[in-house]
């Protein structure tokens, strides 16, 4: 896996096109030095998933792991402009709070998660012309997020793909998620700092996730908060956290108007607030020990789905169907002896 | 498993309150001879899951089954009392059709399926005021499923309960569901015949579902036709029939009126000419065998999630998630040596 064990090594133009895969070493190597085309091909081949993810995660997980900022909320809401604006405020670093002095950000990635997408990498990132201003800033990396081969999905392909970045030494993320599916706010509530925007008549628009979305944040955006309802809006979340558990940390609500920038640098302010607290509180550890394990058993879930397929697309499957088609079974009997024939339970 | 093996059998009252389980092989022979106490236990056996269930299918597997009709279909569509005067139509028997003389049907059973619902057996049953008709009626049996323990849910207990079902010698089950929730529909399409109920300005009412219900039915009712607007759903119908792949079978829409009984002998009628036409094709073979398939299939699924759960409660994961916390290994290894310790893949 080192470079010295590769006799002919590749060009080190990693951002040419129709190049063959360079050995992940290499691709890291590339992607420290700041090459963002190096960066892209390592996320490529986590989405592949398979022997190229695990070559990857084999190298990427003793990195340190990026701070990373989730961003949901409705279509609508404006997520794309303030995750925008969020990267500017982040660029600035990390403003001193208490027991924390103020924290260079030399780079910042963002993940747009869309489940529903067959696409990935360039398809969404060519349509997200509101991130442009940050196009030829090379300490900003923007990568749309599917999954073409990674059993187990998204799930397992973000936590990959997060180590990834941590790996390229990229201190700040942000995952956003073009919905509010099941499984976009299961990735955006797997974040360090989970953040749920909505707008003025917000209410209709999440009614059908509404209790999943709050029981997930740790901070609230009214976003553009220019418009009519905003009271409302503030009025019907306090009401709504004011009926869930009590914990030690108050989820604040900040109002925003992602197209003018306004209360950005004030959310920005509670992100860098409730990183603090985190630390102090010690559960960024407890949190991100709980997302390992949770990591863990869906790896262990992918493994033994793909064991089913196999199973069920062996010989002894097709005997022991015929067996319980014949009547000289029942179906318990038949799991029994198809998962002894092959190796399982 | 013999009532020889027992050397004090217990009394004949099977239905009498409190009394402890008995032998499964002893209910089924007080089943066959019609106490309908004895057939609710074995399905309450088959709902506990587990070795009770297990100990259940190893007698009722060998049994012809019964022929099953799934009606699926919105909340408000009058399914209930759809299901109430199919009995009616049913307990009159199959009426001869080509190549096929009458049969007469001497029990009638049906499944209310609800996967919402804690409850089951007298829970929903008691609110099932409609069917009261047939309370009274021997040949008729009547039960709510709910899954206490059962490992894969309805997907799983529904089959069973179908053989035990069987087992007892009746010869024909509707499975009726409460709403169109995914695994009820999928319960429902597992059947010989599946009829998806809909009302005038239906659209709107199924619109989450839509394609999903066209793709199942094998018979469409227009329920509550003496409303307006029953034109409109006919015609929408049939256009979605038109975009679909053409089959050997052409979904007949039907028209009824639940609540006085119209239009109920030209369904059973249609139900009857389906079921004719699923034995002359030989496709009633072919969907039987097809869906023990994806029984078998589900049994593994469910011992293997059984398997991770375990695992993932056991002293080789503490030690395999310690081992990536401390960034001594990567995930999918420590996946693999969790595997290895269990007796995994």
């Amino acid at each position: 896996m080192s470079p010295a064990s590769t006799p002919a090594p590749q060009p080190a133009d990693d951002a040419a096109p129709g190049r063959r895969d360079a050995d992940p070493a290499q691709l890291f190597d590339a992607a420290i030095d700041g090459e963002r085309g190096a960066l892209a091909r390592l996320l490529s081949l986590v989405e592949r998933g398979g022997e190229p993810a695990r070559a990857v995660a084999r190298i990427a997980y003793r990195a340190a792991p990026p701070y990373t900022i989730g961003l949901t909320g409705a279509p609508g809401a404006g997520k794309s402009t303030l995750c925008d604006r969020l990267i500017t405020e982040a660029r600035g670093g990390w403003p001193s709070a208490e027991n924390h002095p103020a924290e260079a950000v030399d780079q910042v990635a963002v993940l747009a998660i869309d489940p529903t997408s067959p696409f990935s990498g360039g398809a969404i990132l060519g349509d997200r012309i509101r991130m442009q201003d940050h196009a030829t800033d090379a300490s900003v990396f923007i990568r749309s997020m599917a999954t073409r081969g990674h059993l187990g999905g998204l799930a397992l392909a973000v936590p990959d793909a997060l180590r990834v970045l941590g790996a390229a030494l990229v201190p700040v993320v942000f995952v956003e998620t073009v919905g509010v599916g099941q499984m976009e706010v299961e990735v955006a509530s797997a974040c360090d700092t989970t953040i749920v925007a909505v707008t003025p008549g917000w209410g209709d628009s999440l009614q059908a996730n509404k209790a999943g979305l709050l029981e997930v944040a740790d901070l609230f955006v009214v976003n553009k908060a220019d418009r009519q309802g905003v009271e409302e809006a503030r009025r019907d979340l306090r009401q709504m956290l004011e009926l869930s558990a009590p914990g030690e940390w108050h989820p604040p609500i900040v109002e925003t108007v992602g197209t003018d920038g306004r209360g950005l640098a004030e959310l920005w302010g509670e992100i860098a607030r409730h990183r603090s607290f985190l630390i102090e509180s010690r559960q960024l550890e407890r949190r991100r020990s709980a997302r390992l394990e949770d990591e863990l058993r869906r790896v262990l879930a992918a493994r033994l789905d793909a064991q089913v397929a196999a199973l069920a697309s062996g010989p002894a499957f097709a005997e022991a169907l015929r067996a319980v088609a014949e009547g000289t079974i029942d179906p318990y009997e038949a799991a029994d002896r198809v998962l002894s024939a092959g190796g399982g339970v």
